[in-house]
């Protein structure tokens, strides 16, 4: 034993850094463990999660759930008309992001968007009609996450606008996601002037078709083979795409060809599609939501299944309970503006593609995109760290999601809401920022967090459920 | 001052590992400092580049010929004929890749690919009639760079082969590359079957005009910045062009739409390119070459400007003599090889391909493309410790191509061959294993390194012209 009095001491401080500051201004040797009270101090917070952390119950439903996650293997379908294809979506029903909102609470984007679908269905002529058919309760408002359907940004879907359908072949679930418009003025930022509305006619009328045709040409896509090829090329196919939108290109091109229509209109289809790098992100969220759509309804599940934003709140589901929505108020994003921009001009975190997140990609593989954090904020250490850092809060690690940078280790996947709370670890989310007001599109990128709340309230509903 | 005798020591070991060795097994604290004698101990060669490396007038010139290179800017001109657009190729003349070499001292592969040239061009009906017109010297055989051009492997190419045509917008200098062709069953590593020889027919009667027209209709393309872009995805543009490949793709798919042509044409031109993540390594080739040939001619110049290998010897030049050839043997590929074969299958390293670690890209730039140590062997941490340690024997650092997982430095260019001689560190080159026999194709993939011997030929030759 040592002399505590009269020997030298080498000292582990565990938690407080207060006490290794101390020591090693006195020249103590120290070394800090870093630690802190589990559910950040909550008394009430920690008795129920160190119920659910000892549950086996919950573990076995996390392995189930983890498993369907895994086993998922989504196809693309081919495209689809909304009103037609996505199932309940009857009458004036326009679907947006996040979860559910009213009218007058949506921001500013959102309702832009809402208005300018309106117009795009002919439902009203003019903005300003367009606005008092939704006050007057003419249209029906619905989350895409109730129809199998998610959406960018503003996320809005109606009726007369094409869809990806994409399907597990394994489990048969059926899932949807809009097209995506390119960068600029663009309705899933809100924006619903003449061109935007223009565009949305000729992807409806030009681009639908030559997909269609050039999708039931094509081999049947393994989409989750494609996303893992990009996450070996520098995508993390939420905030960047590059990769994953050229093989696809590669893809459809020579499919689109065979098609034997008029090819101004295949040609025209194509540059389109090439003019974007961010095309495969309505692919790679319709997918996402496929694989988790696999794991969603275990009993006794703590694994997230969901993780959406309407720019005011942040919604987030469990495996457990499938339809009920754990809410908070919606984060702002930290990260880098376009010239002329700041934080002042942001709308809150908004739109479905934290599904990729929840699904083990996007900010969970910011290690496969070391160039993205030119463009988010951040070094290349810090992509790592964060991808490592999700670990943490995970049921498991995405076999079939290998990361370079983590010696091609799986991505973390599966989001365990116990893990979450009693760490205080916050599920990173990597994304565009929204300019606040309608229509004037994309001001910047960055980092954000999924707020601490949506999962205590998780842990609420499961402990009841469970031990009461 | 300490009592070495008495006193706790901390010691600082220079050079040889066993001082450190029985220090530190005596519990004495040791750091080891690696250092080895410059110019691998020879004191002639030491002297020559004591006098070299402290010459003034070799550091200005290695200036201007970086300068130079860094100021390319290589761009997509179009389509040509072999026989029609490169200079002095007349009569009955074929191409190959490295240094100048004899017929019957051609490695098999380079035999073979020659034979299926001449069968090609139909100057002989069979392979045997094709050896006998090049033993009965009816053929005559020339380097690739004594004609501006590039050729993987073999690197074989005769007057009606369609080639790639780039030029330097900068300084004017034109290159030029044959096609890919695929993989298995190529002329490149010296099959000449049936199949082989229509592959040929097909690219140069259907394939090279819709290339042709399409490249009229891009807008220019400028290719520094496409291998720009394809670092930042996973790919060296030596033996991943997985990215640059699709991105090529991208852009040119709707400018062959815009063409006019027969539709079926254009898109079993597209096919094959769709087909094949190899497709953009001949642009990348003859953009290297581009550079490299504005570096070419700088008096006292010690930077190398080709590097080529013909599966015999491997030949080194430098800008200060333009014209002369520094060679040694050929070394064998260290890396994985396919299924079925070994090292004892393998052709010694083979074709102009190493242009592109000359230009600072495939091996030099190892760090961008991780997911490629799967395919040659070793982890990502040895891909950035080689980008790192290239950093040592060049010039600079190509603030062009910059990687990721460098913190976005730029990649090391313009090897110096002082101080490859002076640190006997050697240029490190990712490449495509060829099996010994013609016609049988890739065997594998790996690493390996370019001989001292060249680099310090060119020290002897360089210390004579200044000198002596």
């Amino acid at each position: 034993m040592k002399n505590i009095i009269s020997d030298p001491m080498h000292v582990i401080n565990v938690g407080l850094a207060r006490f290794t500051d101390s020591l090693s201004s006195q020249g103590v040797p120290v070394a800090a463990c870093p630690w802190q009270p589990p559910a950040g101090g909550d008394p009430v917070l920690a008795w129920k999660l160190a119920r659910l952390l000892n549950n086996p119950e919950v573990d076995k439903a996390n392995e189930i759930a983890f498993s369907r996650y895994m086993e998922s293997n989504p196809v693309l379908e081919g495209v689809g008309t909304a009103g037609k294809d996505i199932p309940g979506m009857d009458g004036k029903r326009i679907l947006h992001s996040g979860p559910p909102i009213a009218w007058e609470n949506m921001c500013g984007p959102q309702q832009g968007a809402v208005m300018g679908a309106i117009l795009f269905e002919g439902w009203a002529d003019t903005p300003e009609a367009a606005r008092r058919m939704v006050e007057a309760g003419e249209v029906e408002l619905a989350p895409c996450h109730h129809h199998q359907a998610v959406g960018p940004m503003a996320g809005v879907i109606s009726p007369s606008m094409p869809v990806w359908m994409v399907r597990d072949a394994v489990h048969g679930n059926r899932t949807f996601s809009n097209f995506n418009e390119g960068l600029g003025k663009v309705l899933r930022f809100g924006a619903f002037g003449k061109d935007v509305l223009d565009r949305l006619h000729w992807m409806a009328d030009v681009l639908a078709p030559v997909l269609q045709k050039a999708v039931e040409k094509m081999e049947p896509l393994e989409i989750k083979s494609l996303m893992a090829q990009a996450l070996h090329m520098g995508d993390e196919v939420h905030n960047r795409n590059a990769a994953a939108t050229s093989m696809f290109f590669r893809k459809l091109a020579p499919a689109a060809l065979q098609t034997g229509m008029d090819p101004a209109q295949v040609a025209a289809a194509l540059n389109f599609i090439a003019g974007n790098d961010h095309f495969f992100l309505n692919l790679s969220m319709a997918s996402c939501k496929t694989m988790m759509n696999a794991a969603a309804g275990v009993k006794n599940s703590s694994m997230v299944t969901v993780m959406a934003r309407n720019g005011v709140q942040f919604g987030v589901r469990i495996s457990a309970f499938p339809d009920q929505w754990f809410v908070a108020d919606a984060p702002m994003v930290d990260g880098l503006f376009f010239p002329g921009y700041s934080k002042n001009d942001a709308a809150a975190d908004l739109g479905d593609s934290a599904i990729t997140e929840t699904a083990g990609v996007g900010g969970f593989a910011m290690a496969a995109a070391p160039a993205i954090t030119q463009f988010v904020g951040g070094t290349v250490a810090d992509a790592v760290k964060n991808s490592r850092n999700m670990q943490r809060i995970t049921v498991g690690r995405n076999a079939a999601f290998t990361l370079p940078l983590l010696d091609f280790g799986g991505s973390a996947a599966g989001i365990d809401c116990r893990k979450v709370a009693d760490t205080g670890i916050q599920p990173i989310i990597n994304t565009g920022i929204a300019h606040k007001e309608a229509g004037i599109g994309q001001i910047g990128a960055g980092l954000t967090a999924a707020p601490l709340e949506c999962f205590t309230q998780a842990i609420d509903a499961l402990d009841a459920s469970l031990h009461e």
